[in-house]
């Protein structure tokens, strides 16, 4: 192991190791359920700001910008507690999320199970309820 | 929203959409305490695998190489459930780890806490104990 390596995992220096699009994965997941509730990204400046203000950002990269979670539809996230990965190229966010974290409007991005099916597999609905009606609260 | 995307988010075909490196982000979750195990990513051959056998396979970026979780340290992961996120980029599983999962030896590869420090931010350890030694498990 490198001595750079050995310091971005043992070291306690907060040191984000983006990747080419100067990005870090994170994992948001319910304080209160440990449910997975999404997967997104944040460059630097989105991790600065949840540091600095406990509010999850996010950065989009289809929209190719900053975003402050729930800032359209109000189902925010005040983060918990915030780790680092031994690579310090992904971050966990144990979140208290208002309402739900999926912009289809339910509770989590992961609404569907991964079932075997003839060799191959196939989706089941699971925890799919809508919270809210994304056509009233994004507009198009 | 595309007639595309609509079958992808709300469609219960598995249609994973890989990246240009053709990997989709797993995270994978313990599925008894809900903490955050480990991000890493799969193939399609991985996602195969890990489907068809209920142990968890990734596809190591660094090494350009599929990978069955525990193949060298034995800390395998039992996959409990497997669930896709709306976008079909991301999959969340549920396992039941073996040891630890990561390759520092500890149970969770997240490790360490970020707190604020003089407008910026340092780490701090947390569930950090040694569950092995990797000095003694992996050929350096």
């Amino acid at each position: 192991m490198s001595a750079h390596s050995h310091d971005v995992e043992e070291g306690l220096s907060f040191q984000p190791r983006f990747d080419a699009a100067g990005l870090v994965t994170c994992v948001a997941t319910d304080a209160a359920t440990g449910d997975v509730l999404m997967v997104a990204h944040m460059n630097d400046e989105a991790l600065r700001k949840t540091i600095a203000t406990g509010e999850a950002w996010y950065f989009s990269r289809s929209r190719n910008a900053l975003w402050r979670k729930g800032e359209t539809s109000g189902q925010t996230q005040r983060v918990v507690q915030m780790r680092m990965d031994c690579a310090q190229d992904a971050v966990w966010i144990r979140v208290e999320q208002v309402g739900a974290a999926c912009h289809t409007g339910r509770r989590s991005c992961f609404y569907r199970k991964v079932e075997q099916a003839d060799g191959g597999a196939q989706l089941a609905l699971v925890d799919a309820e809508r919270l809210f009606d994304p056509d009233k609260v994004y507009r198009k």
